[in-house]
Formats: structure tokens, C-alpha cells, sequence
């Protein structure tokens, strides 16, 4: 028994919020999620895991934060790909856009929020099935 | 210190060999690869891991053979998405085509061959550098 095959354009067009990730597949402990982005995202770090973001269409922005405190942004357009790595405080913004997550199941899409405040319109999830 | 973006349209477009897969990204003890598909591959098994392919341009199938020999064909375009599951036997085709594959870092493109015969067109590599 093998799991269905899943279109990215289809799953994206199955829900509209916003950093709200879908989980399109499962590979070994991995999730492949997809999510809309627009607006600013939240501090935060995954201290056990890289974070992988392929964007799918729009632009997506990382800002990274060094262990000095020193601030610069990479700015992602569709078919740009980046790695997170493990421990680095990062925050997403968006002006529209969609993105392709890969990371281990069970990874929280706000991993640690440095002062806990996520904002409205960031979902806190491990991630969503697709409906 | 982190990566640059890679930006997967580019990296296609450095090199033009088939079934070769090379590794935009890595995270966490993981790749991610990318390859133009055209002919045959070959019947191959991951005994110890789940592959993800993300179809990135034109058509690539991938006949599954379950254990009763039993065979069928997944056929993919452009934005879909599809896991083989560990231990499946499975055999890719392709008119055309480019791809991106998620898999653990040292994953064989051919995997365990049942009787080693691997066409000249497919290379056996666990990945190569972009350059």
C-alpha cells in the first residue's frame, strides 16, 4: 500500500491561511509542508533541527539573527532554496508568497519563541493533514 | 556562518547529464538533490529509507513492484509529489524531466540493484557536488 501522489498547486489551493503549514508527505520521521505566507512571522529557533524552505512562488524573507546579535535578511524568490541551521534565530516575512517546508515530524512551526508572544495570524502547529 | 540560497532553476542548468543527481542542500543528516530525468533508470530498492521526489519540470513515472511482483506505474507531472516507501522495488522512467529528491546523505541513486546491471546512462552516486 503507497500513498497517493499530491500536487503542491492543489494542495495550496485546498486552504488560504496563512503560516498555517500542510503536511503533503511523510518520508521516514520527515514532514514535507506547504504553507501560505504574507506578513511578518515571529523569532524563533529550532534548537535540534536545520529547517529546509524551497519557495514554490511570491518571495519569502528570512531574517537571521547571530550569536552576536548581528541581523542580516536572505531574500528567497520561487525556486530558491535555504537551509536554517539548527540553533539560529530566524524570523520569516512575506510579502505573498508560498513556500516548501522539510523537517522533522513533530517540529513546531514557531519552535522557541524567545518572549512567547506569536502573533494572531501565526498558526502554532506542528503542522496540518490536508483535507 | 550559513549557506547561500541555491536557486534550483540555476543549479539545473549546470550541468545537463541524466540521472545524476546533485545536492543543492543538505539538513540535519539529510539531502536534497536534483536531477534531469530522460530514459530508463533501473529496477532498484532503498531497504533502509523512504525517497521523496517532487516533480520540478515534464513527466517522470516510477513503477512500483510489490511483493507479490505485482507491478504498477506512478505518473507524475510537474508540481506533484510522491514518496517510494522503504524496501519498495521501484523502476523510474521519463521523456523529460527534472526532479528534486529528499533523502539521507550517502542514499545510492540505485540503491540495491537486483542483478547489478545498471544501463551506462544511469550514474550510481550518492550525490555530487553542484559546481
Amino acid at each position: 500500500m503507497t500513498a497517493k501522489p499530491v500536487n503542491l498547486t492543489e494542495a495550496l489551493a485546498s486552504f488560504t491561511d496563512v503560516y498555517s503549514p500542510r503536511i503533503v508527505a511523510r518520508m521516514n520521521d520527515y514532514d514535507v509542508r506547504v504553507a501560505h505566507t504574507r506578513g511578518e512571522h515571529v523569532w524563533h529557533t529550532h534548537a535540534d533541527t536545520d529547517e529546509f524552505f524551497l519557495v514554490l512562488d511570491g518571495r519569502f524573507d528570512i531574517a537571521l539573527r547571530d550569536a552576536d546579535g548581528h541581523e542580516h535578511t536572505v531574500v528567497l524568490y520561487r525556486g530558491d532554496t535555504f537551509v536554517v541551521p539548527r540553533g539560529t534565530e530566524h524570523k520569516p516575512s512575506s510579502p505573498g508568497g508560498s513556500i516548501l517546508m522539510f523537517e522533522p515530524s513533530g517540529t513546531l512551526s514557531t519552535g522557541d519563541v524567545p518572549d512567547g508572544a506569536i502573533p494572531a495570524h501565526v498558526d502554532r502547529t506542528a503542522g496540518h493533514e490536508l483535507e
